[in-house]
């Protein structure tokens, strides 16, 4: 085991600190401010939290916990659970905490991707006690070699008062050599974010560390965590399609070529709808610059569709976690983790001029758009990196399937009942039903090109119902506010937002 | 005259083109895009789009209008009165063409101020036919000296087909070399935007032009056009104080210094009273990064309060409109005028750590701002460039008055009738009630900041009315959807807000 563990821990300073989880747990204190790395179930720890949890069903005290972003059921839900988290940042989705969140039992905020770290250099939030960091391994100068993300573990390990290093022995030997790190300076002080070309590193192998920081190292066999499989179905392979059909647009307009421009897709089941669909598409030789990688991304590789891939953490179902080791062997030259304030970089995103694609979970007539929020109340999982996108992406476009709930709810209403973003930043909606390309359009434009091209048939009547009686009223962005939430409001007493 | 006019006209190959404004206009044709100077009044050209809108009075057509910002009498409000504007970006504040807009005459795209460049440059927009750009002069080696601002004139005069110069020889001398004009190059190829220090050049003194792409130079004599004087009163002189108090907290909780970080602040009556504020502060040494410069910033340049001021126009009233060649002179070292997308750039915005404060006309009680729209249907002036502050600012502000119409309106309402900032880019709320900073508090912690703070005790109760009663229903966010806009439409209704 001593020998074992010497090739995991390659620096000496480091050799007399491993420590039980339950002891690194007993450190923290009521108050305290916490910082895990873990972003989308990659690379969080899971004994360490899960001990703190065990802690907090004995005893009562509470922590603020900033993460990358959605942890798993060690973190987020045992901790939940425990109800030991005071304040949770920047992006949660774990149903039991979100419970919590919206029954005011959790204080949440809902943060911009990138904007964490920035808000910790700057001293905006309470400083970080403790980072909590999942490793593959500690390397012969000391850095930590991080696992499935990076994540904000950077700026928490250089701003913590103490470090516990979780050292997964289970972790692919093959993570070591995958990341890319690169810590901006002070704002106002900083250079340039080097990422001109993404394949090209800017940073160190690790994330740097004062063995003196370092208070503890937990050890874990823990394996990454599985995200479900998100298989194509009729409908999302449907938006998958008329997406493709708009890049082709944009192709044979001459504003993009076979290549298009550096992908960012988010995660689920029309991402991976749309990575599928492109296996078999004559694009080719695609730079994905992206938040996260999800399965099709290995293939899409072998297909010669994807040439190199950047981002901030993985999010593998089942089957790629269980052949993670020798797919990030096959794979180590085409791809690179980096910070998430890198990956997220408005710098970046707007240098490389990236094609960004997210989900909506509401749009209006207008092409205002709802990330967050049922019915404008209840938090479903946060904005994520979808704004640090939207808001200087090349083209921004939001995906969605046109109605919900068996055909009862429409995603596409008069006013959406929560913005994340504005329409000044959303250039493209795609339905099932097929995409408004709201570029170059005044807002009455835009309605009757998405109510025409995204909305579901059977609700096109009630929008153009509303939309006429609003219109005659005038206005740049008509509306009667009295009836502009009357869907919800419909849906929420009767069951249905159809007006039959 | 010959002889004068060689000293404004410096190259030789631009001398036989002058022509009269009548025949200027008469080369443009019905559904033409026309890209044309000025911003915020102050360097567009006077003469031609006079001359066209007299066209416009005769016969029939149509053009679409993209400037750097709003243009005044000769251009928006003549064009606008003369029915010939199709289409019009990204910014405009003229009332006659707001009216035009709100009742359906005249399309409107209300665009972030940085964005448009790069929409012409990917061809996203119809292209530009004409550019026509006021200049101060033309160089020996062939560059349009820009008057007054520098906007959207590079990019128009890049990529139009066509060039005309309206040359204004009663433009102060004095603007040569107070420009520093820098392009960048497509996405996806382009270097950093070298701006570090924003009081070093990385540009031309003027915008490079093919002589064969100007077809003709227009003569002018006519001055800079003023803005109306924004005198503080009793209550932008108590906004300015909540929002010096909010900066003088952050410097004692060490997150500022007291030359704070660069400054930019909007246009209007409390930016005006801010400034004034800060002439006799403690703050020293300030570097102004911002979108425009209006009157006060040469007193305070004069105080040592700022000590360099970059922007992309000027907006200065009557008075120093008068005195404006002497001020030039005077303040030359101190000044520099860069284009839109420079100024405005979200990479610059973050790496230089930016202080944005902007005017709101509607905020809601969880943060959300509304800058642009009445009853969230009658466009004002526009978004303008508050988006590219706030999205990519070190610490943004939004400041109003918490009541309008004498008390009859609030400005802090529980839903705003329309979404230009999400709470995810606001971090304080300043009114003359006092100031809420909202970094690092939950929705629902929020709203009691804000209204506590922000809101005039007149509504407070109300408001707390709505919260309490949305709160019981839980959430992360709560609202009462068929409440949201009971304020709104009771206004509409009775003419008041107030429910007493």
């Amino acid at each position: 085991m001593e020998t074992d563990l010497n090739q995991f821990i390659r620096n000496e300073a480091f050799r007399d600190k491993i420590v039980s989880a339950e002891e690194a747990a007993s450190w923290i204190e009521d108050g305290m401010s916490l910082g895990m790395s873990g972003f989308t179930l990659f690379g969080e720890p899971k004994e360490f939290p899960r001990a703190l949890a065990e802690r907090g069903k004995q005893e009562k005290f509470k922590v603020n916990l900033y993460t990358g972003a959605s942890m798993g059921p060690a973190a987020d839900q045992a901790m939940a659970e425990a109800g030991i988290i005071n304040l949770r940042l920047p992006y949660q989705g774990n149903p039991v905490l979100r419970g919590k969140i919206n029954s005011g039992e959790a204080f949440y905020i809902d943060q911009h991707l990138s904007h964490t770290a920035e808000w910790i250099r700057q001293g905006v939030l309470p400083a970080i006690d403790y980072a909590i960091i999942e490793a593959a391994a500690i390397t012969e100068d000391g850095q930590i070699i991080p696992t499935g993300s990076v994540g904000n573990s950077p700026i928490f390990v250089q701003t913590a008062k103490h470090v516990i290093i979780e050292l997964n022995t289970s972790a692919p030997r093959e993570y070591e050599g995958m990341h890319d790190i690169y810590v901006p300076g002070p704002a106002g002080e900083r250079k340039d974010i080097p990422v001109y070309d993404i394949s090209k590193r800017i940073g160190t192998k690790g994330i740097p560390v004062d063995p003196a920081k370092v208070r503890g190292i937990v050890l874990s066999s823990q394996p990454d965590i599985p995200s479900p499989l998100f298989e194509p179905n009729a409908e999302t392979q449907q938006i998958a399609d008329n997406l493709l059909e708009f890049l082709r647009a944009e192709v044979k307009a001459g504003r993009l070529t076979e290549s298009l421009a550096p992908l960012q897709s988010g995660v689920g089941s029309v991402a991976n709808a749309v990575l599928n669909g492109m296996k078999t598409s004559e694009f080719r030789d695609i730079v994905v610059a992206s938040e996260v990688l999800q399965d099709g991304i290995f293939d899409l590789i072998d297909a010669g569709v994807v040439k190199f891939a950047a981002a901030t953490a993985l999010s593998l179902s089942k089957k790629r976690v269980e052949t993670l080791g020798q797919d990030l062997a096959k794979y180590k030259d085409k791809l690179v983790f980096r910070p998430q304030e890198i990956s997220n970089h408005p710098e970046v995103i707007r240098r490389l001029g990236i094609i960004s694609f997210n989900t909506a979970l509401e749009v209006d007539i207008y092409g205002n758009v709802n990330s967050t929020h049922v019915g404008g109340t209840r938090m479903m999982n946060g904005i994520g990196g979808s704004g640090d996108f939207a808001r200087n992406a090349r083209i921004t476009i939001f995906v969605t399937s046109s109605t919900a709930k068996e055909g009862k709810v429409s995603s596409i209403v008069p006013f959406v009942s929560h913005v994340d973003h504005t329409n000044h930043d959303v250039d493209v909606i795609v339905t099932e039903q097929g995409y408004a390309d709201l570029r170059g359009l005044a807002p009455v434009q835009a309605a009757v090109k998405i109510i025409e091209n995204c909305m579901h048939p059977d609700f096109r009547e009630q929008a153009y119902e509303y939309f006429n009686e609003a219109r005659a009223r005038g206005g740049h962005t008509p509306h009667v506010l009295q009836k502009a939430f009357s869907w919800h409001t419909a849906l929420a007493e009767t069951g249905t937002m159809r007006k039959d």
